[in-house]
């Protein structure tokens, strides 16, 4: 087995010089003087647990020990000891703590390796869907006593499930690191989160650091401590901050984006000499939430639209390759610019009949929908629709987030088209295709190339919190960040306007999008 | 009530400014940069415990708290919290941890005001009267939880007790210093202390720091932190690092020795810019172990005997005054005095036959003894007497003691007239007449007014502890100790030797000894 004995090392086998009359250094501080040399510092903390344990562990282990820390700040902790020849893995468990899902990975600290991962729904769903309804949920008597439980027995059961995939057990898991929203973060520590929805928006904590698991009730090593991420205010959470971490924005010379794409649209902006974080609400349209027939990834559900240029056929792809039976965001993206692209719908989203052909239809209140996939190619039995509202919607989401990026570029003094890299953050934000969000004019019209998803960036920043001595790293990002409150006021209701249209009123900031659009009648069949 | 608001402060109260949505900062960190210019750092420990009450208590308080802080090296940890109005005393608890008696003293912290006090046998007494019994006693099946679950209740029936006496609740104590030797220490902490009196002598930790009242299940407030002293070996303890830190000797230009006389001998000596310690079986004579009217100071027992020069009659002082029914160390070091300087016994400690009158006697093994109090006087309707065996028992203690003076200034190139000052620690110490212990050559002869007493100086430290920030001072003194290993060699066994004579073979080292001995005949009765 390979360890890490550089120095962020979190894993070191080292051979105790045996006490002697000559040297009667007690069994703790000879542990820590063996250490010296690679903590550089000899404040290090032991658990009153282990120290009960040491004296007869160094002996029967002949003084040659597998040791686990942690840094806190200025001071490393103890987290768990072994023998030396004991190959058992030194696991560490990173969490992406969602709102709806949560992700559990397992990594071998020694060798940094993913043993296993697992993704399970947010049991608190069953208090409610959203965050909102869940702090409403938890100023109820014992609520936020149920709402914490919810989520700990959810994660203590996966958890259980997980070390058994991989042949581990719950206790050779030394470190968790937890990346969250600021009211996920609370529901986990059990912190009220009452005051966080309410204005001037306060937050308990913006930097919980290191706790015990143990005290947290998740049923690991006794010893093991829980990395919580810190966050910037009620509204940019520990889940960004993560992101931020797993970009590496902060430590580059060039400007970037990076944009956290949902019913909240999180965006930060800077390098490594600043960095400006703003957030706001873009609507559950982006998400696909709204529509008829919106739904979450998952099988059967159309994740990416084409047209096929030979027969102006829609081409919708779905999740393994299934019968379609709803879409998910990035496909109502991918619709929304075909049909636009197409000229199915104009420049402000209305449906153009003339261009529709039979598809177009009118439901008994008089709202005109669009079948996108008719109900004999559908995995339900009907048609697969999109009405105007639904359109409508999307649009309003849309300008929105443009909105939103175009306040904060013009914040610092600076236009969209400087950023030199665009980072999508977030499960939804990675299949969004970059093309068709600038089609309608949702992101901004850099070179494709530009942009670069993330993938899950809260599970990579809370991975790399458990892998690397990364924890002063983590809060100096929090500490930079300059936090904007958007204000609607009139510029930005001015923006706003301006960008509700397909792709915006100013064409010339879309320079890429006029080119594609068809020019013919041709109907889409 | 006034309160220290300077460097070393433990306790502040601040107005916070309220939240707004100019200043969205989290309660916690709130909290912290109020304190930022007192603590001059921001690197504050909230427990989780606390942060699930703070945001109501801020706002139940409108943001005017009085905050309790205790520095754990570079860092500060919030210990506990009150509104600023709250006028109920901050208390911390200095607790003298002896094998033989446990001393607690309730301080309030705002003004150092000792507000309670109180000595309770230490409750394992019941397992073993020493340390030794006690230690083999632990490493049975459950025997050391036994063991630290009888001082810890002990301990938590008496604050109950004791806080019930000054009207304040156990919750109201947030700090604790426990200052004791090593074993009781491990006892304390439940910590494994097999090996402390297995060569090569190793305790399990050296230096304990902070740790949670909680977790050492001590029923003070849960945020409360247990300071304990730390130790340099397994014979050199924290109550004599406690006692360190009481003289001050650490910070002296001058040099000084400090020594706590007991069945062990335990000699610090040093200045400002090196300390020397170590460690001796001194034998228990000296603490009236052994003799058979020795017994633990109380009423009745004899603490001073002095000679009346008119009448050459013993005058036996005893404590309250009740007719005296045995002796104490202190009262059996002025007996041998007396004896010496009156010609009762000669330079070997022996009787002289000629000068005891009828008070000389023999047992039916032909031992002989000495009438100090007869029946008719005495409080136990028997004679109170002294034994040959009695007399060379203590003269080997007193000569012990003597060595180990001497070996530990040799040690440094030094002579025992170049002290300065002779601090005498403990509670036993602090009642020993320094003439009468120069007179029998245990101490060396130096001017009576370069004996300090300083009482039960493991309680007078243990108190600093929480009445100021001295944590690092404290580690400093224990680091800065170099122990030196006693052997028992040849130049050791000479030096014994020499120092079995009353006062010493060398006279000219008591050179105020000599002219105070009665040269008469006069027999005292």
């Amino acid at each position: 087995m390979t360890e890490k004995n550089n120095t962020k090392s979190l894993i070191k086998t080292v051979s105790l010089t045996p006490p002697s009359l000559q040297d009667n250094t007690a069994d703790a501080e000879r542990l820590i003087m063996a250490m010296k040399s690679h903590l550089k510092t000899n404040a290090v903390d032991i658990d009153l647990y282990l120290l009960r344990e040491l004296p007869v562990l160094l002996r029967k282990w002949n003084y040659n020990v597998r040791c686990i820390f942690l840094k806190d700040r200025s001071r490393w902790i103890l987290t768990g000891i072994t023998n030396s020849t004991d190959t058992t893995p030194i696991a560490g468990m990173a969490v992406d703590l969602g709102t709806t899902k949560v992700v559990l990975r397992i990594i071998d600290l020694s060798t940094d390796q993913i043993l296993a991962e697992a993704t399970f729904d947010n049991p608190q769903i069953a208090l409610g869907p959203d965050i909102l309804t869940r702090i409403h949920y938890s100023d109820q008597d014992e609520g936020l006593k149920k709402i914490n439980r919810l989520i700990i027995d959810g994660l203590n059961q996966m958890i259980e499930k997980l070390c058994g995939s991989c042949n581990i057990k719950p206790d050779n898991i030394y470190a968790v690191s937890v990346a969250g929203n600021t009211a996920m973060t609370h529901f986990f520590m059990g912190l009220n989160p009452h005051w966080i929805i309410r204005e001037p928006y306060i937050p308990v904590v913006n930097k919980p650091g290191l706790i015990k698991a143990k005290e947290l009730g998740i049923n690991i090593n006794p010893l093991a401590r829980v990395i919580i991420f810190p966050n910037v205010g009620s509204y940019f959470g520990g889940d960004l901050i993560a992101g931020i971490l797993f970009s590496g924005i902060y430590k580059k010379e060039d400007i970037s984006i990076l944009v956290d794409i949902g019913t909240n649209a999180e965006v930060l902006l800077g390098n490594k000499h600043w960095l400006v974080a703003c957030a706001g609400a873009a609507g559950p349209a982006l998400e696909g939430g709204v529509t008829k027939m919106g739904m979450l990834a998952g099988p059967g559900v159309i994740d990416r639209i084409t047209i096929d240029p030979a027969t102006f056929n829609i081409k919708a792809h779905t999740i393994d390759d299934e019968p379609p039976k709803g879409i998910c965001g990035s496909g109502l993206i991918d619709l929304a610019a075909c049909l636009f692209l197409y000229g199915i719908i104009d420049i402000r989203g209305k449906f153009v009949p003339s261009m529709c052909g039979n598809r177009l239809k009118k439901d008994k209140d008089d709202m005109k929908y669009y079948v996108v996939v008719p109900a004999n190619e559908s995995g339900t039995g009907s048609d697969l629709t999109i009405s105007q509202a639904d359109l409508d919607s999307l649009i309003r989401s849309k300008a929105a987030m443009y909105t939103i990026l175009e306040t904060i570029t013009s914040s610092v003094g600076m236009s969209l088209k400087d950023l030199s890299t665009f980072y999508v953050a977030g499960t939804f934000g990675s299949y969004i295709n970059p093309k068709s969000a600038i089609s309608i004019g949702m992101l901004p019209d850099l070179p494709i190339d530009s942009y670069k998803s993330l993938g899950n960036s809260s599970l990579g920043g809370a991975t790399m919190a458990i892998t690397s001595d990364c924890l002063n790293e983590i809060n100096n990002i929090r500490d930079r960040i300059t936090y904007l409150e958007l204000n609607v006021n009139q510029e930005f209701m001015n923006r706003f306007s301006a960008a509700k249209f397909l792709p915006h009123t100013d064409i010339s900031l879309f320079p890429s999008v006029q080119p594609q659009r068809h020019q013919g009648t041709r109907i889409i069949i």
